[in-house]
């Protein structure tokens, strides 16, 4: 997503739709009290420490209302901001700042808390070569925003669907009739580009995943001790995955194992947003 | 949205969204192993307490994929549930099952947890007259799930947006040339419908408001004493409403001051998920 | 609607549809003759004196079909305007011009034809305090257009739709209970900016009505001396609005008895156009 | 348009704006009077004498709501109906009849109105061999419906739009180099399944145009006398059409002349609206 | 389709559906290596001799991406084209015409394959009278580019879909009860603009039809000999077409009987591509 | 695409737009001699030796004009089928089995086109280890059906577009700085789920590729010799690709080198359809 061409052709449907959820008609307030055309800035702060991510989105919101809106930006996608900070400085007609506030803020700031929160997750993982991964427990119609701000923040993505990514899962297991059988399966049914991943819930189905070829074992809900039979057992024959209840407490430990990637809906499900706010408006 | 009616004609679109986010060409694990159709289940399970919201809104996801999956549903929309709860049976073509899950928990999970924290915010207000109110602080293209779970967890409802609801701000004030202009600007220009709501940040701005004939008055980042001030002011010409720092700590003393609503941005865009599962899915 | 911002957000899809529906895959007639750009212009001429709605809209049909269009306009949105005058100047390539001209006139025409009519039936409301409203009773797909003519032609607006107004009717108040427990109802439910309007069919009805807190009432085909006697009765503590059978010869005796507004669906749904015409195509 | 078929392939899109038009996010008083499920009817009546047209569009407005609502229908598109008759019942959700009633008698309305306006002026044409012809002068994204109703009073369709129709005019002759080789191009470039009119404003043209080829030549604001010596030119080579002022009045003197074709914008930019009316709306 | 209006209007949905066919959220391979803008510059060369159809949807498709790329073409549509041509330049920021490359010559190669092919075929007619017709076996959602590119190579185009051109079929006669009934329905209700043509499969059949009226008689799958009588019979009272089992080897055989158009439906269902490549790519 | 899930949730938008794209108001012919519902049935005939693809496609046209179309099919996609063999029999409304035909006939000869074709090419790599790829040289809008085809036909396919798989081209490589870095860039950018392929042209690109730890090598235009050379170096380390010029006259060769995939834009870009044909349609 992160460069202007795809914006525009993928992430301008879900901006346009998101307009038109805050402006079903016409902003009433605005267009009662500003009939003209007014020339006007306004000053996009920082109010809270952390990972900026989004500002394009931001600034394409308020074009796709008009585009003739200039924006001076001062900071960019993954750096760290400070309360306080000067982000960007938006200039066009008043009424469109207006109109597009709300909007352009609500994924800035959503964008940018997923982002603060991977980086403060992604620092824990620092000094071993274990990865953080998002899932696909994103916001319904935010998924594009959402995983692009993981990897702002450090962390890195996992499958975009179910559609470019196989894992096999225990339902999949007993649909083939057993772990050698899926994982034959799906190397032969998807594109020859993908890896196969697999989840294993015990050593033996880590041993027949390995035997199979799984390019990817997920060890799902181990326990320490269990996950360190696991890898070994895998022994560098395919990269392992740790999911399920990290923790911000318990993700050294389990990085300590020598895990390949250990992957948490958290970062997209549960942040906090980051706050941040268009002040000063003003005609000029 | 709570009705069946509004499901189909506004939900639908944005729930088909959704599922082609997640496939955007067909469901490759599945469709690697699973050549046919096969009748199975699955448990909606509770894994956390809190309150249960959009339990129709995981119904219809699966709907939209195939009208023949079945659904037995055992609790209600507002109901308490507790971790270990059973929640729903689902059953259908296996297929679907796996295809639908994450999308319609990513629906449910997100709706039940702003109810449940939207619900231990109202229960601190319990008692006084004081009703807690969402903000436009929303996830773009979830406004119409969200707001709904903010009814559910025993919150009101805002204006739903800038088409909608006047909401007169410093900048309205100033090009409108006063707030007695601005009000009368309002009236004269927004349908007969709608009431008028003023930001007012200075006891002056109040007086000048309530006789303008604002029918809502914002106390905008009021310290309490001038708060207090306001209201006595207002003495129930207006509605009031306090809007700016509420957490959790301060909001009883707010409603101590006889404020009429309180309003919190964070219902809807930080609450954390409620943890939901779908799990024993079996073919039957 | 009457800002750029707004129509590029919500009328551009209105006015691209109904370019497609009068151009399917191509016009074949100017493709047949005309294989190269060529400059030219047109003018825009009024055939009947009225009320000038919409000038925006119909330059907007040509800039979606080829930006580089340009217009010179000489009347506004709300001039009275006369038969013979020269509205605007339309100036790219002919093709453009020939192309565009029909939707852009039919735009035109209709919401012209409101304005016109809407100001015929306001101006016998001059010298009272009486207000004039449209109704929902708009054309499929033109509400947008035809609620904005309304008000260039100097009326109000009634609420948008089903989702930004409250107006409880007989059937309504059947299923609640009683006038009572209907208003108690609404205003339990709905956003707390929305004002709670009633229809009353009986003075009782007006009596309850009031008394239960509704901000407006409805006088709904009462003859003239019910209606007398009900505002008697409401006496200030709501505002009124008498609906049902308003006509240019009985206008004036209703606004006689001080009803606040008097609502016509006649505004939207049985106006005639105004006509206007694309003449002096040429070549420059 | 008068096969369920198309209905639902291409009048299901404009139904469903329409109905989103009207319902933005959710019927808020309904909502909020009507929790649950209830069943009831309500009777379709006639309210003024007319012809009946898009008695399907009402029913199918309902079903793309909910497809359990049942009707039973009286009188058939095209049928003569009087003021007091009963047309319909429909049964249902009572939240569903509330809220699809208005646009459901939106279209209803004005088609029946259009059916009804034609229907009188082609009386005026009968015992002649004389056709009434309707134009592209429709509202915008109603053509599909408009032209249909024209059909249902008794009159025929002009072509549809630019795409599907040839019709050279004097900037086309201009462009081309005259009139014969305006006809010749349109031959060459337009499929082979398309007749090929021309505009004929002076006896001149009318000679040119049927020695061209052309199949059919619109008398473009001829007098009397005029059309009758172009008539007499053409004798039968070509059909001709009578477009530009036709009233109630003259149209009878027009037919006399011996035209093929009268066409007339006012049938579908300037009828009133037939007014129909949904009553007696109880649960059952 | 070929004037820049129309490309706007109708072809982008098409255009922007099949870059989002390609990227349905990044292009990853350019988005990982290539972090910044940078300018570039592409040849596109002609890899076989033919016929170049679809340059200006060719570039359209760069410019939905980004509306600064920037092109030189040196051949224009219906141009001969020979292997080892430049046919045109494209500057602009090198992801761009790397996102776009795929789709934009999937298009070009198809149209211009069609064209090519068409323009063989016509060739073949050449001396005679008889045109060569496409058909509606086209693929599905690309109809628009593909009777386009049948122009480009010298054919002409039947109907362009079901909506716009009348053809009755051995199951409409059936239906009316005889070709005579058939035709004299399709003549009310159709549209007046349009031809009338008709299926005949028997020398009695021609017969009736030409009697009937029909402007057009499709000889459906006649041998060589019946042809010829049914041609005689006809008489020049309505133009023939025929259809079915067109050859490169026996059309020829079939235009010397004296029809006026003989219909393929392989010019767009079974014509190969034209070889186009986009080379050079390189920053500047 | 092969389940029904995914047929309705991705493939209806596009059956959709083709069945508007060949009716946009409605079928006239149709429409005119048949006013009332008959039920009738028809055949679909194979008039071709080949390989079915695409019978639930053809079947879904059908039901989405009118879900009570009925179907028998008597063969499956894959299957062999002959000139005369009956495929299927659909029973329905005659009104829609003569509006879907011609939509749902160009789905069905198209895919079964391309599985055929592709069939004859994959027997010639029976007996070997070789794959044969599709690529992205699709018809726009058509990849869901075309590469479903390919697997259908017997082959595999390679990436579904620019979103889901890595293949790191010369120009890639160029902007990385060389081809380590290019791998190291594409592995740490793209899903860890994705495989990294990348074009080799010479045996130095080769070595380094395989040294940068390339997943899939692709062999582009190499000759024979250079080729082998290149299948000794990689020496299992890397899957093999060949692209560029395979012909069915030297594929036989070049999978005796023993690389693992070829590649054919041929399968999709250039088939010929399969002929099938609805006949015998008729009253029951």
């Amino acid at each position: 997503m992160n460069n202007p061409i795809t914006t525009i052709l993928n992430a301008d449907d879900y901006l346009r739709m998101a307009l038109k959820e805050d402006i079903t008609s016409e902003d009433i307030t605005t267009n009662a009290v500003m009939k003209e055309y007014k020339l006007g800035s306004a000053d996009l702060l920082c109010k809270q420490d952390g990972i900026l991510a989004g500002i394009h989105i931001f600034c394409r919101v308020f074009t796709l209302l008009d585009e003739n809106v200039k924006f001076e930006t001062y900071f960019q996608d993954g750096d760290e901001i400070h309360s306080g900070d000067l982000l960007a400085k938006v200039t066009g007609d008043i009424r469109v700042l207006l109109s597009g506030e709300r909007t352009a803020l609500n994924y800035l700031q959503r964008m940018s808390g997923i982002a603060t929160y991977t980086h403060s997750v992604a620092k824990l993982l620092e000094g071993s070569h274990t990865k953080l991964l998002d899932t696909r427990k994103t916001t319904p119609n935010m998924r594009l925003f959402e995983k692009y701000a993981v990897k702002v923040g450090g962390g890195y993505n996992h499958r975009y669907n179910l559609s470019d990514g196989i894992l096999i899962k225990d339902n999949h297991i007993g649909a083939a009739g057993g772990v050698k059988e899926a994982v034959a399966m799906a190397k032969e049914y998807a594109s020859f580009v993908r890896k196969i991943e697999i989840e294993a819930e015990t050593l033996d189905m880590v041993r027949e995943a390995v035997e199979a070829g799984a390019d990817i074992i997920m060890l799902d809900n181990m326990d320490e001790a269990t996950m360190k039979q696991a890898i070994a057992i895998i022994d560098g024959r395919a990269e392992t995955e740790c999911s399920g209840n990290i923790t911000k407490e318990n993700i050294k430990k389990i990085t300590s194992l020598g895990v390949d990637y250990v992957s948490s809906g958290a970062l997209t499900h549960s942040s906090p947003i980051l706050d941040v706010s268009l002040k000063n408006l003003k005609a000029i």
